[in-house]
Parts: C-alpha cells; sequence; structure tokens
C-alpha cells in the first residue's frame, strides 16, 4: 500500500530505501546488460536508473529548488519518457544506442539528485510542504514502476541471447505437495462502489471512487495455472480461431503464437525460461507472460469469462495483500501451498491478472495538472486494465484500486489471469 | 426501427425492397468503379453486392433449402468476408484483384439468389417459421449495412482519383439562414437503463438490457459543425500534444493529418470532396469524417468531453429517429435548420457521434450461436462505439440501441462528435 | 528488327498498325480487367493504354504541333510514367486506383490523339522531318514495349483471382515428338565488338558499337527447358543455399520460393497457369517466369554458368530472328521441334534469357536530349540484362543488340535462362 | 600490400601484430560502446572482436587441429557472420542483443585462440604448410577488414548519441596552406590486363588477371574535395532529379537527403561528425560519407562520370601506396598539401573512390573452395566496386587490384570519389 503520510526523517528514509532497490537490482547486471534494447517496447537497465532520477530532477529539484543546478542539460532530452509539455526527446525504439552516459556517470548523476532532494527535505524540520510532499511520493511510485519494468525488460533482452544468462540464482521456494483445484466463489454485486478513497498515495486514474452495478457473479479461487493452460494448448487451442477475438487470431497467426512467452517444449516436456535461467514448468504455478488475447481466448475455450475491473476490485479490495512480491527475490510466480480454496486467494502478487476492462477514465476524474496530467490519462485507449501486482511489484506499491494497463497484444510483463462467470 | 414482424407476403416486399436499393446505388457507378480498394478498409463495390447475396446463400439457402444449388461453389472462399467456422477466405486487402466475376455475372447471382429466398418464403403460406424469419431479418440488416459501407468506400475511391469524379448530382438541400448556437441539455442519470429490449430487431450487441449507473450530466443539442472545429484547427489544435491521446497523436504525427478527411485548404477557404463532388466548406453542417482520437482532442480543447455510450442512449431514446438519412439522397450531413436549442437535435442521421466508449460486452450477453457469433462479437477490442446513424444510413435500419464500431484512427465513415460534460 | 526509314505513309500505316495491335489486346478483356494492379509492378491495361497515347501526346503533339489542344490537361499528372523533368506524376503504386477516365474515355483519347498524329504526319507530303520521325518510331517502340507489359501484367492480375481467367483460348501449336538435347556450342570470342550500328531503331542504351574483349566460351543450343528445371528442384535446390547469390537466398526464404511462380504441384504433377488457363506443365517447352537469382542458382548447380551479355550478343547476332512472338498468338514459350541441336535454337522469341551482366552503360554512350533521356539511362544500376525477346515480344521489336532490364527478383516477366560455361 | 611469404617466426610475429590492433582499437571504448548496434548495417565493436577470432578458430583450428577444443561450442551460432555451409546462425540485425559473451569473456576468448593459434604454428620448424599458410593470411586479412568495420560502426554508433561521444583525441595535422586544383590526367587505354598476379596475398574475387579493352580516358588528380561538393549542394543538387539515378531518386526523397552523412549546417557553416568529435568542415579535404548515388549524381552535374574500376585500376596500378591509412591515427581525411596536380594523388588511403562498375566475377575467376567460398563470391549482385584504401584501412591490407563493395545506398562507409571522363 501507500507511503504513509509522516515526517520529513520518515519520508527521507523512504527515499532512500526506494531509490537504492533500483541500485541494488542493476548491480546483478553486466555493464553491456544495462543498455540491451531487444525490442521497442523495453528499455535498457541504464535507461530506467536515468529516467527515474531524471523524474526528480525535472518535477522536483527544477521546478522548487531554485538554487539546483541540472547534472547535464542534455539530459532533458535523453531522458524524458514521453512528457509532451516539457519538450522534445530522445525516440523510445532508441534507447538501446545510448552507450553514454556511462554506468559509472549514471551512478554519478543517481548520486547528485539524491544529495539533492535529501538536502532539499532536510531544509524542512518538520513536514515539508503537501505539494513537495506529494511530489516525492509519485517520484518514488514511479521508481517502483521502473523497477518492475527494469525487471521484465532484462528478462526478455536475455530471453533473446542463446546463451540464456540468468539475472539471478534461484531462489528456491518450498513447493505444493498437493494440487489444489479451483473453485468459484459467489459475489453478490449490485451497485457497489469501486475507486480509491482514503489516506496514503493514489495515481489520479484511480480516483474518484465511484458508483458501478455489478450483476452477480462468481470469481475463481485462483489465477489459471500452467498446467490448466497446457490443457488449452493441447485441445489445439491455438489453432482454432472460434476462441479468439478478432484482432488476437490475427496476431496469433502472424506471430505465430504457440504457447506463453518464454515457453519451449521439448522431448523431455515444457520449459520455461525465467530470472533464474531455463526451468522445467511447474505445472502448478500460476500461468505467465500471455497476451490479453491469449487470456481471454483462454476463458472463453473454458466457457467462463474474464471478470471486470470493477468485479475484481469489489471482490479482491478486503483481501490481505501478502504475496509473492519483489521482496522476496523469487523473481517467478509460485505455487499454490495451501489446499483450501473456499476464497480468493493470490490476488496480490504473482502475476498481474488481465481484466476484461478497456482502460479508460473514471466518471468525473481528473487528471493531474501540468506536464504530470500526462502521467495516465492520455494512454486511455487500446489498453486493458490488468489488476493486483505480480512477483516483480513492490509489496509497497501495490493496493485494491491499483491500475495497471497493456495493450491487448503485450506478454512480457508477468500477466496472468483468473477466470470469472455470471451467477445463475 | 428494426423490420415488424409480419407476414409472409410483407417480408417478401421488405426483402425486395432492400434488396433493390444495393443495385440502384451500384448503378451510378461505371463498371470500372466497381472494382477499385484504394485502401485496405474499404471493399470495392462489387464485392459488397457480391458478399451482401453471398450472405443469404449461406446462412440461408445452404443451411435450410435442401434443394437449393449453389450458385458456384469458388464464391464461398471468394465473399466470405471474416466468418472463419465457414473456411479459408480471400484476404480482405487483396478484394480490388478480383475482376471476375464480372458485374454481369454478380447481378445474376444476386437474381440467383433472390428467387431463391422468394422461393422459399413462397413454401409458407402466412408466416415463415421464426428461424427463417430472424435469419432473413439479420441478412436484410447486413445488406443495410454494407449499403453505407458501399458508399463511404466509393466516396474514399474517388477522393483518391485526381479527376475527383461525383458518385451522384447534388441534390440541393434548402440551407439554414441563421447559424444556430449549441445548449448543452442536463440530464440527470442515476441507475438507468440501456440496450434493446422489445419487439423489433437488433443485434446481439445491444442486448441485453441492463442497469448502469450515470452522474448527472449534460449532453449539447447538437453536434459539433465545421465553424466550431476550424475553430480547433486555427487555435493550433493539431499542433498541440496537450490534446491528444498518446495513441492519437502518434497518429496525427505519422499521418501528417492537419484537418479532417477530404478537407482542402485554399486561397479562397475550405473545401470539402463529397459524394456529389468537392464544395465550399458549409461552417454550419456537422463535421464529419473525424477520427475518434480528433473527436476526443476537439472535446478536450473545447474543455469538455465525449459523452459515453450510455449517457447518449440514454439521453436519446425517446427522441423523433427523423433526420438525414440515405432515403434523402443528399449523401452529406446538413445544417441544421431550426434556431430553437432547448432540445436534443440530429441525435439520429447526419453524422455518427464518437462516443467515450470502448466496445464491449454488455453484461451477460450473448452472441449468436454457429458462425454468426462471429458477427459482432470478435470485434470487441480496440474500437470505439459510435452513435445515431449518418445521412449514409437507412432510416429503417437505426436504433437508440444501436452499436456501431470503429477504430479509434477511422476517417472514412461519415464520423462526427457531440460534446458533453459532467453536471456541477 | 527496327523500324525502316520511311515515306510518310508508310510511316503512317506503321502508325496505326502497331497503335492498333494494343487495342486489339485490350478488347479480350472485360472493362473491369482493365483497371487491376495486383501488384505495384504491374500497371492496369487501361494504365497502359492512356500512357502510350500520352507519350505521343506529351513528346510529339504539345512540342511539334503549335495548333494541338491538349485532350485533358490533367493526363499530364495522371499518365506521365517517371519522367521528373515533365513534373510530377501519379504514384505508380496507386495506377489501380484510377477507374477514370473509363475505358470509353480512354479510347476517345487515343483516337483523338491518333487523328492529331496522322494529321500531323499528313502535312509532310513525302518525308517528315527527320526529328519528327525519330519521335514517332520511339513512340511506336514504347508502344510495343507496353504491349508485352500489357499482356504480363495481366497474366499477373488473373493469376492472383482464385477463378483463374483467361485471356485467350489456347491457341494449340505442335508438340515436340522428340525431347531435344542440349549442346554447348563453341565460340571463339576475342577483340569483338557489340552494340548496335547501322539504319534503322535502337535505343540510346544499345549504342555505340565498341569493343569487348571475350575469352572462348561456349553457349548452350537451347534454353534451360521445365523438364531440365525440375531436376533442380528436385535435387532440392530451393533449399540449398549453396548454389545463391546472398540476395537470391534472402529473398528464396522471404517469399518461401519453392518454384518458378504460376507453377502448382498437384498429385497429378506440375501445372502452371498460362494467359490461356492453367495447363500442365509441358517438360520440353523453355522453364519461364524465373528470376535472376533463380536462373543464377539453377547455372551454379548445374556446374555452369549465365553468358554475359557481351557472349550472347556476339553469338547470336548473326541469327535468323525467326521465332514464337506475340504475333503467333500463342502467349507462351513453345517447345522446340527440331531434333538437331548443333547451332543455338530459340535466341529470339520464347522466353528473355537472363544474362550475368548488370545493366550500365556502354563506353562513351549519349542518353537522349531532354526528358527522353529519362527513357532508358537512369535504370542503370540494380538491375540486369536479358535478351532475345519473348513470346510476348513483337517480332519487329527485337534486335540482337536489344538490352531489356530488370531487378534480379523480379519474374513476372516471361523470363528463362540459356546456360554457358568456358571454353577450356 | 600483401603479407610476405615468410618463415613460421615471422608469421607468427605478423599474427600477433594484427590481432593486437583489434584490441588496441577496442580499448579507447568504454565497455557499454562495445555493444552497441544502431542500425542493422553495423555490428556491435565486441562482435567484431569475437567473429574475427572465430574466424581463426573455425576455419583453422577445428580444421587442422585435431587437439584443439572450441572455447564455446554456442559461439559458432553466435559469431558466424553469414556462412551458411557452416550451418545456422544469429540474426545479424540482431547482434545488438548479445551482452553477453561479457568483454572480460570475449578477450579470454581472443586469448584462448591466439596461443592455439600460435601454438599451432610453433609445430612447424621453419614454413607452415602452405594450407595453414594460407588460411592464417585470410584469417589476418579479415581481420584487418573488421578493423576497419569497428572504425565505421562505433562512428555511426556514437553519431546517434546526442552527446557525440569520441573515439579519440584530434591527432592534429599539418593543414594545406594552398588550395590545389584539380587536373585531369590523360590515360591511354587500349587492350590491358587488369587483376591480380604474381606473389602475395589476394582475394579470390581480384583474379585472374585478364585482359580488358579500355578506350582512351582521363582520370582527375585528386578525390572531389568538400568545397566542390558543396558547389553541388548549393546548386540544388539534392532538388533536381535530372542528375540522379532513379533508385538514387527515390532514395533522397524517401530518406530526405540534403548532404553527405556527418554533415550538419549551422548558422556558422557546415560541421561534420567524425571519429574526434564534431569538427568545422575543411574544404580542402576529400569529401567523404557519399552513397554511390550522391556519388554517380555529383559526377553526371559535373559534366563528367566515375571511372570504371578497369579505369581506376589501369591508371592506379604503379603509383606508390603511401597515404592517410589507418596507422597514422588520424581517422579521417585529411586534405592535399602538395600543390602540384600533375598527377593522380590520393588514390590510397583518406577515401574509397566509388566507380561506376558493379562488382560482378573476374572471366574464368574461381571462388575458394568449401565455406570460404562464400566469402566474396555470393556478394555479387546489387553492389558497386570501391576502390583505393581509406584513412581507415591498414597500409598493408590495401592492394591495386583491391577490389572493396557497397550497395549503392551505403554512406557510413569512407567513400567519396574520383572523377573521369572521356578522352576526346
Amino acid at each position: 500500500m501507500a507511503i504513509e503520510h509522516v515526517a520529513v526523517r520518515k519520508l527521507s528514509e523512504q527515499y532512500s530505501a526506494i531509490r537504492s532497490l533500483s541500485e541494488k537490482l542493476a548491480l546483478k547486471l553486466q555493464s553491456e546488460d544495462t543498455i540491451i534494447q531487444a525490442m521497442p517496447d523495453v528499455s535498457p537497465p541504464k535507461w530506467h536508473l536515468a529516467h527515474t532520477t531524471w523524474f526528480f530532477e525535472r518535477f522536483i529539484l527544477r521546478e522548487k529548488d531554485e538554487s539546483y543546478v541540472p547534472y547535464n542539460p542534455q539530459f532533458d532530452y535523453l531522458f524524458n519518457s514521453y512528457y509532451e509539455k516539457i519538450g522534445s526527446y530522445h525516440p523510445r525504439h532508441s534507447r538501446g544506442v545510448l552507450s553514454r552516459p556511462s554506468m559509472e556517470e549514471v551512478y554519478a548523476y543517481r548520486q547528485h539528485v539524491n544529495d539533492a532532494i535529501l538536502h532539499l527535505l532536510d531544509q524542512y524540520h518538520d513536514q515539508p510542504p503537501q505539494e513537495i510532499y506529494d511530489l516525492i511520493e509519485i517520484g518514488l511510485q514511479h521508481e517502483q514502476q521502473h523497477q518492475e519494468l527494469l525487471l521484465t525488460d532484462v528478462k526478455y533482452n536475455f530471453s533473446c541471447n542463446p546463451l540464456l544468462p540468468k539475472f539471478a540464482e534461484t531462489n528456491s521456494a518450498k513447493r505444493s505437495p498437493l494440487k489444489t483445484e479451483t473453485a468459484f466463489i459467489d459475489i453478490e454485486g449490485g451497485l457497489v462502489e469501486i475507486g480509491f478513497e482514503g489516506p496514503g498515495f493514489s495515481f489520479d486514474n484511480e480516483r474518484p471512487r465511484h458508483k458501478v452495478y455489478l450483476e452477480p457473479y462468481r470469481l475463481a479461487s485462483h489465477p489459471v495455472t500452467n498446467g490448466e493452460y497446457i490443457a488449452f494448448i493441447e485441445a489445439g487451442g491455438y489453432d482454432q480461431p472460434e476462441h479468439w477475438l478478432s484482432d488476437g487470431w490475427a496476431t496469433v497467426k502472424k506471430e505465430k503464437w504457440k504457447h506463453p512467452l518464454y515457453w519451449r517444449k521439448t522431448e523431455d516436456g515444457w520449459y520455461t525460461f525465467t530470472l533464474t535461467g531455463e526451468k522445467k514448468l511447474n505445472l502448478d504455478e500460476p500461468v505467465c507472460h500471455v497476451s490479453f488475447y491469449e487470456a481471454d481466448a483462454f476463458a472463453r475455450w473454458s466457457g467462463k469469462r474474464l471478470p471486470t475491473e470493477a468485479e475484481w476490485e469489489h471482490a479482491c479490495e478486503r483481501l490481505d495483500h501478502a504475496g509473492n512480491f519483489v521482496e522476496n527475490e523469487v523473481y517467478h510466480p509460485t505455487a499454490e501451498e495451501e489446499q483450501t480454496h473456499s476464497s480468493i486467494k493470490k490476488a496480490y502478487g504473482d502475476v498481474w491478472e488481465w481484466t476484461s476492462s478497456p482502460y479508460t477514465s473514471y466518471p468525473r476524474s481528473q487528471p493531474l495538472e501540468g506536464a504530470l496530467g500526462e502521467y495516465n490519462a492520455k494512454f486511455m485507449c487500446n489498453q486493458i486494465v490488468l489488476r493486483g501486482g505480480s512477483c516483480a511489484t513492490s509489496k509497497t506499491h501495490i493496493r485494491p484500486a491499483y491500475r495497471n494497463f497493456f495493450q491487448a497484444d503485450k506478454r512480457w510483463q508477468f500477466s496472468g489471469l483468473r477466470l470469472a462467470e455470471d451467477k445463475a
């Protein structure tokens, strides 16, 4: 959940803790790894490290600290991601050509900005002004988002190298001795409320809390597993257009998809590439790295459907947020260990869950003012909402109202699904 | 509104009336015009004439009339549009290579199928079986949809020819002597119902009628006019990323959009290409041939927003459906002639109105069974709902619950917009 | 061979004879056939008819006849193919959108220009001025080139239609009762001359006659046959990179080539699409519709090579020019009927023969002045020379020195090959 | 010039000297620089270092040394460039994703292979077997080619980074105090010989020496300078289609070329990016980084032409080979310092000179046997010959008969031009 509203010292500590995780992750890489961009969707790790730093520099230091001297004025062009109001920026698909600034210089840049931010906070004896507080908070949430992207991007980059490098050594988790069976949990619906309200941080796209009418429905107790997904593959799911959305079927044919991203079939069964190397597929783990198209087709083939984001949030907002997050250092979804299936499990962590909801504005929602208004609102077209966080998300980052979003064909995030159905 | 539930004789008459309009439109073309496909989104007129005929042959005659002999078995491949369950089909983008069958043969094919359909209906003395009735009805609705597409496709094809051919001579309409001003009409909202219910035809995507919660809102009395849209252009709207969705801005830059499709600026002011030739732009007509991206950017620039499809339907479902439809033979949106602006005008006809709603499934909606289930449901991704019909729509085709849908970048339909805003 | 230098009356007759062949060919088509452009390399038949007419209008009537009134000033834009000096022109890949002018109007345009040209010639009592003569002559040669293109383009267009229309009925030719075997004919070489010299027409790219040094070589008595080419296919030629140029192998993989264009393998053996419909492949006919890449790979696989254009011209310039040309109305290469193989056969007609020579300028060659200088010279890059004419070439059009040229991956012309080798 | 035929000790010394230059160049880079591939034509520096090593491993150690254990069997896939006979290989355009093996590992790989090669040579007391000698020699020539590519690729990569990194510090050369004027030198031509013959190394594509007939011609005393090229730009050369080959003009429009690669116009005049940073353009230096299309258009605009490769070789084969080569460590073409222009200057070094000759096989030429036959022969299509070497070429690598070749649109090599004309 969101950062608590705290005194300056606490905020400085949070700042340092969150910022240092980025470096901790990056230090597992060799310097050449930090500059790879194996497809336009991913960014080089070095770029993530510099861009998140630029975010603090540009939106806080340069706006609120008159004494601040920018580290390098050209970084505005190099490390602006997409804020049109700030000015022109380096093309996204060409981030992989930026061998300079070197990693040494990027670390120096981070140090320079960290020092300036902490110095700025030190000037306030007790509480920083609300505006400063809010900007630091969004900067830290932003850093956490890029920590997840750094992991998914490294995974993609490494998967393209026939040497299949490992990001980390296996942090072996206990394995489920007994196969759980998915149950469907009844939920009443009616005129309910969703969206964020109350203390703590939320993005503009989660607000305001508002009324939605839901027909009665049922939500699966668990995310779909690899074993369940293999049944779809073996039944010919990737060869049968009747399960697929039209755009999805076109993608399946064009990309020659036959299984989730990172899977490989051998005589010895299915293998999958992970951040700890290629592994034999564990059938009880949640299926991962599927696109919305695949999630939707699987659901249709199952005679079920995906939940709407309102159904998901209404069903999950009071659940415990414990789960398999980036702090666990497993970097991969894990199998459920409890046999009970009378309640909703694994809603948080492990895999982002595709909903059936296109990403749109909530009624009476207001984007942030200024360039930060571009943070979320301008992407509200041709994207689908995912909920619940993943094994690469920080546990302090996720909330019930949190809305992640990607295009329907994207698969390189830790994206899975949970089934729903109408209640008779 | 939908075809009434009628006796055989009435159904046969409707069949003949609707089918003959396709030929009436096609007869305005020279034979070479019937085979042009100037971009993948459009289909050659000849293809529309054959495909709508194939629809009756394939889904009625071949399923329900054992004595029927297909006109040419290869037509299943040539004139299937996208029904995967039926089998493979000629690629959409290559419809323009089909110089054969010749127009003469396509007319013979239409006659052959018409004769067989009418013969089939004749076998029922009073009422046809419900299933036959339903199939004829969807076939006729389908024919009407393709009549509209034939017009929009001919317009696009002709616009690509420097000779700027005319589809028809101007059917000069009265012009508004006084400029009307747009007012905003208050609407209460609350827990309302939308979706089709009751007698008459509807598509599966309009059903079932279901509850939706609406905050109070205000809807513009008129569609946005050319004059209002020019103010956006002249204010630099096409050069300012802050008004645009991210995908929209990328499209503006890639396609070098500076104004709606078919407009041309001269020293003498703005001109627009129409089905009756290039004309000086009438500032009081509804703006037309704008994409969702442009509609959304215009609304944002205006300090307003687009309505959701639920807001549109709730506000307009009890309005009179009179309007400027294809039967008027104007083939172009017309200016409002009344000065009053205390109510919602021009909701039906003239221009399709972009809503802010992505095209998704209604709660508990059921697609049709079999291949016809592909008619609507599989397109429920990456498309936006438009409402109200246009000057190229049949007046017997439109309904309050009718959902049209296109991708956000499409502009060759008669697509405009109407503004909305939150009620304080 | 080239048009003789003749009196006005003879020139007028030649003009009418050559121009009317275009119409004779076009009259075999239905009007919709005249507007198809199934790939960017081909042009619609109607465009050929109008462009060749524009050539006479633009380069003769508008330059040399002050009284001439252009038929339609917009045709300068529509029917200029690539003459940059003349001004901008309709994009090549979009010729298929030009349903207007209608065929009726194009025939009227042809008549208008024909009348004006014949009227212009009538003004000269005996001999036209040399300049007029030369322009008429190049206009007629140009018309003949487009007659061949019209045939190859119709063939390609028709091949893309699953109905496989026929351009003409089979004009059945006698078939060879005995299989001929290819022999290799010794040729001395040394310091020889190639290039056009002497009376009659030639293009600028064939001049001047100039010295070339040739090592002794041997040239095959016959073009490679379908039967010989099938041996290459069956030996795995399309799967073995070692026979292919690097660009050729990339093309084979990208285009998934497995055989010449228009071939289809059935349980009943190989079939090929021809201008008279799909036919069982005659193994004794010259192989046709192969790219330079395929011709070169076949030669390499055979342990031979392609001849240079100088080798071809030196060996063939004194041979009889009789052969299977467009006048035969077979529209397809035919099998050799004589058993003797002691001399070079079929050098003229049947199939254009790929040489190993890139298309470059002859030493001291001078392009024509003005816009007609663009006719040939600007294409002297990334193209390969073919020699000898085909079954779609006019017999009055070909010469020993004639240089045809296409990119190495093109296959829709009647292009085959003849082998050569070094003489020990 | 080619490596002398020498004793084992001398060969070992040459091996070590040439191999170590690659490392010396790479050591000027930061580790992230070694993995950048800013366009498909360039390769990451690390890849060059590994590929040249693989060449020795694959073609010598694995073929000729039974005791050799490959460093890593996967390197066969990763570092094979294009030898189809060896097996499949990593796609060229994806070399930039290979962050692993790390630079440390690549240096270890180089050491491993160097040790094995020197060990192998040590086994021969005096002279190595001819076959071993020839393979070492081609491996070293190959290494030198990749040293030049490493420089041109780093230059391109760095030019795409807005920070404009420097590869080296300026090694300031003396500048010409007096502007030289280009003269044209008369050459007789006749039946001459070109091609390599005699002792020393040559590639298969330079052999055999053979007769060519040349008309009398004149060759410019100097390469075209920046100042001369600017006159072409200022005369509107890039806006006038009449100077350009058809493919060239299409490229100019598509790529929006307005000047050579790396040039930038400022209010202060022209600047150019070099391996020692961005510099004010020296008007007396040879123009560089022009495509064949630009070279040809400049020549046409000048009323001259490019020489054929035979004209170039015949005129230059007896000239001194001194010049500005990679050993000078200037990494940029330099201005001529002598005022005399009575002879051909700067034929070797500074800039590769585009000829008018497509890259084809010499008469009776024999490619090497086995996979090394792919080294040169399979590229003999759609490429143009360049002669003379550049400031990035080793002085021990170039020869009069040396044929370099690139596609007509390539500009990232140090490519310039020298004019020729017919002798009256």
